[in-house]
């Protein structure tokens, strides 16, 4: 099961490198990764390799001796390319200076936190979420403080009370991931609005995460085709910094390429922080990058269908009874509270010797994720049907 | 002169984001990357592309859609193969589980820093150095110590007395850097004892930059074609980090691809913060250094040979009577002293517009390095013939 050793105490290293988490998805993938004929519906990927036409464009600059040393913002072909898709998405102008290439989602929210919290301060996450925004500020040095949703029939929500009444004076922002990963739960323009406004009167950062925003499923969140965005509410001047990844929409997890949304005038704050984060984003990979914002509309429009086809499958597990799914609006996530858990990571590795399937435990996603489990339904459908079968036919002993 | 705006104040970033300083290095490269005919000599790499065999495993990789997320700590493979490229440049056993891969050297020394320093702690640097170290220092939030190495006709050395004098109770490192970038310096193994009880004494970590050791070229340095190494004079318990990198061995500055060699009880801790901070290297390029690792003999050889011959053709600049020049040991830096420079920066931007030549300024490598450039002489031999001839008619214009 992975389980570290602790690190020797003459080694004395710094607390926040020691309190950095160790993902509570990471141990059960660890834990199952190799094990034959497992269905994998743990991490947060689909099971497509990336279409060919990037993974060409990356090709063709590595024979063109494209390896040097780069722009720290990025190419300025792949900068102008984000900001011609952003004009697609959100139909409205925007400026490629706004737009700094990383390497990855994870790079670019740990720069983020880099600029905005540190040690002593505090982050607002609403939860259940992805445990990497914990992990991130942590490691800043600062304090995450995780606020917790509420669930009804209808789905999960957002307590704007509890939210306001967690701000202190040392709190420096709040995350808001909408499509969110977990729970699925998806924004309204209002809530966005409430959000900013608070935001604004506490003189707070908002981080947003909207990196699933394609992925809309319920014709309610679905404007032409992506969920609402801060773009949409905010005015100019709003403390709003948008982390973004090439991950999701066409399957490049492996690549480690994303972006950073952000005013301008942060530009030479954010170069120097990628000059000694990551010294630049390889030119092939970000060659590949620009192939798939400039050619890659029909593949995000299959894998769109593919994961409204997997949302529909897995629903079913709810008629074993033990299972309660409100359908999520958008991402491909279904975060299924199992009726009688108690530990959600004894149940996911259970799953793996007896079902050989594999979820990642709610537990991973903070306190108020505990007997929950996350499903990656972005998957071919034969999977997925085989997934629910064998989950089903599990369950009942797991929580007997 | 890509001189920053301040950022407005009401955005209200955090100290240790603002003061991560701008690279001096790159001022004078943004300045000057894009001017026709211009012989760039500024930054740490050569003019070779990365060899096709590297390239092409990389490529096959990617066809083979190897584009998935993968392991924190590297693929096996690739720790494999280090372990094995350690076994024969050090003749004697490397446990794989020592290494882990890193997005780029820069990253290794991050996680490093992260790991052994935070607020209000200090790191000393011997100086001049490569200004990196001091950003990733700052950046964790601890203070960089300059400690000035001193010069004489024989070249740079070590200050002992002046290093352990700059030791207080907040310190937490050393980080030694040999061959040095920019000075060329080198240690003997009696130097690396000597830090290394010093270290021992006040319990202190040695962060230690080899990443010239194949470039040597002082024969009493030259230990069967490396340089000597901590590795030479450790105990297994001594708390020593190694970062490392595939940009210079292997013309791979553009890959972003690296490593840290740390005791295997850190292995946890460092596969968090990987995860926090790039979550992972591709494979593909990991691919890719395996094959660097396994068939790169023959093209580093050939590296070495041209860096030889590039240091005998800028030695030559001492004949204008303006420029000092210890014949550096290691490495692929002249670190020329300017007769009566006084802002080295200034000399830099000139002889940018004056010899269409890039050097990089003295100052960039801290306080001791002002009236000097650094000049990066891995090659052809054409361009720094004309380099050496252009520099050497502007010069008498500039310092006159």
């Amino acid at each position: 099961m992975n389980a570290s050793a602790p690190v020797p105490s003459v080694l004395n290293l710094r607390p926040e490198a020691e309190q950095a988490p160790t993902s509570g998805i990471v141990d059960v993938f660890s834990y199952g990764r190799n094990k034959p004929g497992i269905i994998p519906l743990w991490v947060g990927e689909g099971d497509l390799k990336t279409p060919s036409f990037i993974c060409e464009a990356a090709a063709r600059s590595l024979s063109e001796g494209e390896t040097f040393y780069t722009y720290q913002r990025g190419i300025p072909e792949l900068r102008q390319a984000i900001a011609a898709y952003h004009e697609r998405v959100y139909r409205k102008p925007f400026d490629p200076e706004r737009f700094f290439v990383t390497s990855g989602g994870m790079p670019a929210m740990q720069i983020v936190f880099r600029m905005i919290s540190g040690t002593g301060d505090e982050v607002l996450i609403p939860t259940p979420a992805w445990p990497n925004f914990a992990g991130a500020i942590t490691i800043s040095g600062a304090r995450p403080v995780g606020v917790p949703m509420t669930i009804d029939a209808k789905g999960w929500h957002l307590d704007f009370e509890r939210l306001e009444q967690s701000i202190t004076p040392r709190t420096r922002a709040i995350v808001i991931n909408s499509p969110s990963n977990p729970t699925g739960w998806t924004a309204s323009h209002e809530d966005l609005r409430l959000v900013l406004s608070m935001a604004r009167r506490h003189g707070l950062w908002i981080v947003a995460d909207e990196i699933y925003s394609r992925f809309v499923h319920d014709p309610a969140f679905d404007i032409e085709g992506r969920t609402p965005s801060f773009r949409d509410v905010m005015e100019h001047e709003d403390k709003v910094l948008f982390v973004q990844t090439f991950s999701k929409n066409w399957a490049m997890t492996g690549w480690r390429l994303g972006w950073l949304e952000a005013p301008p005038a942060l530009g030479q704050v954010i170069e120097n922080l990628v000059q000694y984060q990551t010294s630049g984003t390889p030119v092939f990979i970000q060659r590949g990058g620009v192939a798939a914002m400039e050619q890659g509309e029909d593949f995000i429009a299959d894998q769109i269908a593919r994961a409204k086809r997997g949302r529909e499958i897995v629903a079913s597990l709810t008629e074993t009874g033990l299972v309660e799914l409100p359908l999520p609006a958008g991402a491909f996530y279904a975060f299924l509270k199992i009726k009688g858990a108690t530990s959600s990571k004894d149940i996911a590795f259970r799953l793996i010797d007896e079902a050989n399937v594999g979820l990642a435990p709610g537990s991973a996603f903070g306190e108020a994720g505990e007997g929950y489990l996350r499903l990656c339904y972005l998957r071919k459908h034969e999977d997925l049907v085989e997934a629910v079968r064998r989950i089903s036919e599990a369950l009942p002993r797991l929580v007997g």
